[in-house]
């Protein structure tokens, strides 16, 4: 099997799953319910649940007790995206050519849909934790300081702040670290810890976490200029019709392109300095920074 | 001392150790964090970390193990006030006399600074699981729970769902249970259990905190109609102008006083069925239904 196929097989593997720790749609509360579950539902790549799986085998994991996180983390990524969408935030009725929660559910709906599936990651690496112990309480803290305060939040709060205005790059630097490469560090470091990692691996997982995450939103400043529509499934030009910096509109494509290829440089050259294997993963990591779409 | 008192005593000793686990006004989110604390230290009696401290006591409890927990509670508590003052939501500019949170930094930030108050409470949650162990991540658990989707949200979701329209009995209890007792039962039953104490144990707190959290909003609504407005420092009449239907609506006041008597008189039995004793925590309680303001 293909790379190609090998991550759709997986893909489907942890949609699978993912439906499982997702609240029934039962009783009044039904269209929360709903509302957190389409958004979940409506796509994604699975990208952080699939990292998280795998670094989680990477160190050694073999049975199920990952799921719960990689759930939780997509759930958590999946609240950021709704609230994102939010009137008083970027105003997004359509994700993914689909609507999104609060054009479909309303804008109160979009909030507390929101809410619940941040809450409800919570409620479920909660009792993975209770079952599970030490590992599974490592794993938790931390995913909840990568999407926390000074984590993806602030990433969030400083690019809403911002947008508009005039950056550089250590600015971008920090919103990207954190809007973007928080949650991917979260998804290799949780899935290592619960497999048992020590703090020297968790430093490591985070470097190749943050290189990840930089080249990944980089290149999706590069394609959301020169990329190609049909492709991407969403408008080019969101940046520019937002009055957003990018690293495009700061250094140009050519830097730009040449910083992507840095940091998967670097990204890769600290991956293999982990004193354990997954080719799978890497190529996966890689295939993030390469892609076309 | 007497029980206002010691009551203010408590509060201000919460407030002291409620400061140290919010997070610092620095960095680039430094904003995000002022509005965070704004909107914890905007007031509030701190009702419900002092029930998680107090119970924590009853059990046996006799060190600071309680305070991240019962700081959790109450960013828990804040964060959805937060929310629920939202434009999408009942659209408040005023609590407490002051300004919300939305109102004095826009609402954008009025939504990121709920979603970091949530996030925050279990970073600091997950902190005292990684260091306290298996009966901190089974308070953890218990908070997570009312908190969330079948808990405080699901109330929440539906009083909006249903606000404006005839309701009964049975709808109003689900409502009162959720979005006022759940985080009362939170607290009661996350206190006991970081001081060990048995499910058998956390069954009976729970029905205290329904029978008081139901007694409680009774009370609120009688007040709303009857109440003394310089002693609430709030307009009566709220549930009038936004369509809510409420006890006193249904039932009429004297049957509404009834039933808080009778749920007071339920909880106090209930709670002297425990074979642990805290007078000032019953002494709180009941307090909390025979209130005047």
């Amino acid at each position: 099997m293909d790379f190609e196929q090998l991550k759709q097989q997986k893909t489907e593997e942890i949609n699978a799953f993912l439906k499982e720790f997702l609240p029934e749609e039962s009783g009044k509360e039904k269209v929360l319910c709903e509302a957190m579950n389409y958004s979940v539902e409506v796509g994604g790549k699975r990208l952080r649940p699939m990292i998280l799986l795998e670094a989680y085998k990477m160190f050694g994991g073999k049975d199920s007790a990952a799921q719960p996180f990689a759930a939780a983390l997509e759930m958590i990524h999946t609240y950021s995206l709704v609230h994102d969408d939010l009137p008083a935030m970027d105003n997004d009725m359509y994700r993914r050519g689909q609507l999104t929660t609060h054009a479909k559910y309303g804008e109160a709906m979009g909030v507390l849909a929101g809410d619940g599936l941040l809450n409800y990651a919570f409620e479920v690496m909660s009792d993975a934790v209770c079952e599970q112990g030490a590992n599974a309480a490592k794993a938790m803290q931390i995913i909840a300081k990568k999407a926390g305060v000074r984590g993806m939040i602030a990433g969030q709060t400083v690019d809403l702040e911002w947008t508009g205005k005039p950056q550089n790059k250590e600015l971008l630097d920090y919103i990207n670290e954190r809007k973007t490469a928080a949650l991917l560090c979260a998804a290799l470091m949780a899935g290592a810890a619960l497999a048992g990692a020590d703090e020297g691996e968790l430093t490591l997982l985070e470097t190749v976490g943050v290189y990840v995450g930089l080249a990944f939103q980089i290149k999706d400043d590069i394609l959301d200029v020169i990329g190609d529509e049909s492709k991407l499934g969403k408008p080019l030009h969101s940046d520019e019709k937002n009055e957003k910096s990018t690293y495009v509109t700061l250094v140009g494509i050519e830097e730009a392109e040449r910083l992507v290829k840095e940091y998967s440089k670097r990204a890769v050259e600290v991956f293999e300095l982990c004193l354990h294997e997954n080719p799978f993963l890497k190529e996966l990591l890689l295939s993030l920074v390469t892609r076309e779409y």
